[in-house]
């Protein structure tokens, strides 16, 4: 039985930084960065990427659609990239927001979580618009594979308010019911106070997320939407106030932004590292 | 200009039929049909589906986990697939229940709609858990490669009900309100009383499902859970009432169950076309 997620990313964050670096190879930043928007030029990107942050941080976090927009090439690329962050001992976790039922659900956590998958990941992002309860085959997997679950909770686009804030029969609303969840499923086999499961927390929500983060003591925290999205860092320990020791600060455009040259990309890093620290 | 998803959908199921088979190839799937859970025992079965029920239906719905659990060669699969689709007039519904915002919700329309994206497909399914209107990006794709979005509204497995019944702030329910959403969003663009996004809706749900696709009149229904989920073409029918006319029948289990044997696999998508054609 090899070590839990959890676990892992607790010590690794302790001796590097909780930074998590979003690998984000849009259009937009292949071209920024003067590569062909094809499999070539994404593998450049995260190549680079990797190469420079990888050994500085706990994880990284490629999204997959990014991957997928280059068909089975980019695939073997987001193959490679969880490679290349283990070579480092970084943590890949797979930004996916997946989600199903029965025998698919099951297929995503195959897919996605474990050395012995084909993608490798140490954790992976999940959706619950088929309810929480449906996921159970990807948190089995997850189990089983010492690996994390980040279930999307609250995001950081306004649009989601409406959704994520509906109620449910009991007068909690969906992002209160999932966290609720999160935590009667961590119940089982918690390790450290925290369990495999975790949530996806939008940076830029204010008060509202220490509120979420009390009612999941036993969940790290990702948070995305840290810079290009309009939060800081500061904003975001404010924010999570007490619960902010287990946020997983996701930053992706502000660092890609600093550009290919690997002097730049590394001064840019250390940077968000720094802030990280001083929070 | 190419003619959109919803009128080719419409003409080829009234030529053949509106029946969409499922394309789920899990473990004990290829298991049942005596062939290696690898990236071939996947093509073998694959091409066999589509080579003997492709030219009979109107489209076919692979699910992407169950060729990303194969890595990089599971998803050449999955682009060979809806290729081979292609080859005998069927239309391919890649069944991803994908989401994002901004940049990577256009990564996912990229990846997936249209014959210049490199799996190439014809509609794609999506989940709003971040916000219906989160997902602008990719209807925007899915408009100008004349493809078709399916949005899951409300599925069939009862995990799912508690989240789709919360109630947003107006005193609707979650899925009426995405529900009223598509009509908003399809009223730009419509073409013989259809727009281009569509509604996943489950088949058991009981008379619920009739009142839904009432609030959307210009949206086709993909109707999955048909035979392995517990509902008959017959309930399905009963349970949309006037509305069964816009639905797509979606089979996988109940097909795939047959056996690899070409003609076994022939009756079987038979009867269930016959089933469909009767009521």
């Amino acid at each position: 039985m090899s070590v839990p997620f959890q676990t892992r990313f607790i010590r690794l964050a302790a001796e590097r930084s909780p930074l998590c670096v979003g690998i984000d190879p849009s259009a937009d930043a292949l071209k920024a960065w003067g590569l062909a928007d094809d499999a070539a030029g994404l593998r450049a990107f995260c190549e680079r990427l990797i190469e420079v942050c990888g050994p500085l941080v706990a994880s990284v976090k490629p999204q997959v659609a990014f991957f997928e927009r280059h068909g089975p090439e980019g695939m073997a690329v987001l193959r490679d990239t969880v490679a290349q962050a283990h070579s480092h001992g970084t943590l890949a976790i797979i930004d996916a927001k997946c989600g199903d039922i029965s025998s698919t659900a099951a297929a995503y956590g195959e897919a996605f979580l474990g050395p012995k998958s084909p993608f490798g990941g140490d954790a992976l992002t999940v959706s619950a618009y088929l309810g929480f309860a449906a996921l159970a085959p990807i948190f089995d997997i997850a189990r089983r594979e010492s690996a994390g679950i980040f279930v999307v909770v609250r995001s950081s686009n306004p649009e989601g308010t409406e959704l994520q804030h509906a109620v449910v029969s009991d007068g909690r609303t969906v992002a209160e019911r999932l966290a609720d969840d999160i935590t009667v499923d961590n119940g089982v086999g918690m390790v450290d106070g925290l369990g495999p499961t975790g949530a996806v927390v939008g940076g830029t929500l204010g008060a509202e997320v220490a509120r979420l983060a009390a009612r999941m003591p036993s969940a790290l925290l990702l948070v995305p939407g840290i810079g290009a999205q309009g939060a800081t860092v500061a904003d975001v320990q404010r924010n999570f106030a007490e619960h902010y020791r287990r946020v997983i600060p996701s930053i992706s455009r502000s660092i890609a932004g600093a550009g290919p040259d690997p002097s730049g990309l590394q001064r840019q890093v250390e940077r968000q590292i720094a802030d990280i620290a001083d929070a």
